[in-house]
């Protein structure tokens, strides 16, 4: 029997895990409701019944297990394995979640972020494979980082580097939650796309979105790609600050670590290569003439099981 | 007899050497000229020669030395040891400094870009001691770069990593040499201070700078910072706009590469205080209120020394 590693990725709604084989293989994996209401010794319990059911049904016991991964919603200490203040898991405050997944099972656990953890997965198995060297964006309500770096996860002193969201794109530019103004997350997020495109037909734009925020009560960041691509000049404005921002973004940080890939990943990749051809379109527009670039503007492949097998590789490089 | 480490900092004028122990204490120096245009195997030659004289100025022969490091202008290849195309090394295209340097002696050599190694030295005998990680900014003509992550100098892909000096603060900004708008560069090195001046006084700015300019025909970025002291509200504007555009590269710098550590280097800091105040000022403007950041940004301590500390220490690391 080859050994096992299991890969856990915490959300604020939905908890998936995930067993793996030692090539990194899924031999199953389920998710379950997360019930941060319970407080984290429930959910660690419930997480634990679920790995225990999952090595039943393939006829194994937590004997064959080597080692668990888990990624978390952060601020978080890899080092002290501990949960500081994630804002979508309020009961989580100063939570040692690794030593209790640990106890749990007497075995060795490991605690990244989330977006470093899906990052590692896409890195070794997904859009990043064979790159060395990468930067990683997750586009969904914020933005989420993550850069590896000569085959490394780049941590910085206290576990908060590749905030990349919260790099500054247009200093003095549209206020950001976080109390910075002109942050990459201000413009690229679907958050801030919602936000802009509310604000705009608020301020008298034409848009075929008008219409429809009328008879629903709210657009969706789906919705604004739908209506770019079928002509709404307001739309495309909007997709294609998004995609200008992003690729500002994306100057920088070729020229600060240098990857060979950028892969975005989240919810807003759902807008396909509309997206993406217009990152491209605009990184060509902003990065310098004193080299050819090569780097890959591409996005993610794994989707939503990049976060339990970069989980589980993180067990895999933690022993 | 201890283990003697060389370091070799060449430079388009000058090339600093100067012999170490295996504390990294500095046991001589010298400074020869480059005389570039003699081409790498007598600039290399001579740079030997210079090295003979040290040794046995201190009672030494070769067999003391355990290697050499070398800093040199990039870009370069450091797995190669190769000089690429360094715009103030015409004859130096490449050229494979590493191997020319390791054969005269018969010793390992190895080779890194001039701002790697200053950052390095700063890291490990000078102002980033014990930060673990660190970002290194060079303002002199142009802009160069550093970063220490985890202990370890970050290179990239292809040793192009730390152009921070690359990294667009305005979008559409001035332009820069490189072909892009709005880099770091073309607000804060001390060339672009300058000619930001100019600009000012030719577009009918009043100035205590303009009578100066008149009288030698030239004005430097430490008469600007002389007069922005003496109350010059032009020379004052300048120097604002600089420590701001450093300011908001730290504040990204910080939420990318996560540093305890900024460091400022380079013929600009002669303006002391006065840059530092100001760039701390702005930074405080600019950065999150999320948490509270405890970054500490300072000056350089080693002076024209860093560079050969720093390709000494890269001597010792690679053996």
């Amino acid at each position: 029997m080859g050994r096992i590693f299991i890969g856990i990725d915490l959300g604020g709604t939905n908890t998936k895990i995930g067993l793996f084989n030692s090539e990194l293989e899924l031999i199953c994996k389920t998710s379950i409701a997360t019930k941060e209401e319970m407080g984290p010794a429930d959910v660690v319990g419930r997480i634990g019944d679920t790995i225990e059911k999952l090595l039943t049904k393939n006829n194994l016991t937590i004997d064959a297990v080597d080692a668990l991964g888990i990624g978390s919603p952060g601020p978080l200490s890899v080092g002290e394995g501990l949960i500081i203040a994630p804002p979508n898991l309020p009961r989580f405050r100063n939570t040692p979640l690794r030593d209790m997944v640990s106890n749990r099972f007497g075995k060795p656990a490991v605690l990244d972020n989330d977006a470093n953890v899906a990052c590692l997965g896409e890195y070794i198995l997904g859009a990043g494979k064979g790159s060395g060297n990468m930067v990683f964006y997750t586009l969904g309500t914020g933005i989420g980082g993550g850069i590896i770096s000569n085959g490394q996860l780049l941590h910085g002193s206290a576990d908060n580097a590749a905030e990349i969201g919260h790099s500054i794109v247009y200093p003095n530019g549209r206020e950001c939650g976080c109390g910075q103004k002109g942050c990459l997350e201000a413009y690229a997020s679907a958050t801030s796309m919602v936000k802009r495109t509310l604000e705009a037909i608020e301020a008298g734009g034409q848009s075929s979105l008008r219409e429809l925020f009328e008879k629903q009560g709210e657009i969706s960041c789906k919705d604004i790609y739908e209506h770019s691509a079928a002509g709404d000049e307001l739309a495309r404005k909007i997709t294609d600050e998004t995609a200008e921002a992003l690729a500002i973004s994306c100057v920088n940080m070729l020229h600060i670590t240098e990857p060979t890939k950028m892969v975005f990943a989240g919810g807003v990749i759902a807008a396909g290569d509309m997206l993406l051809n217009r990152i491209r379109h605009f990184f060509n527009e902003y990065i310098w003439s004193l080299k050819k670039e090569t780097v890959q503007i591409c996005f993610a492949t794994l989707g939503e099981d990049a976060g339990i097998i970069g989980a589980a590789a993180l067990a895999r490089e933690a022993i």
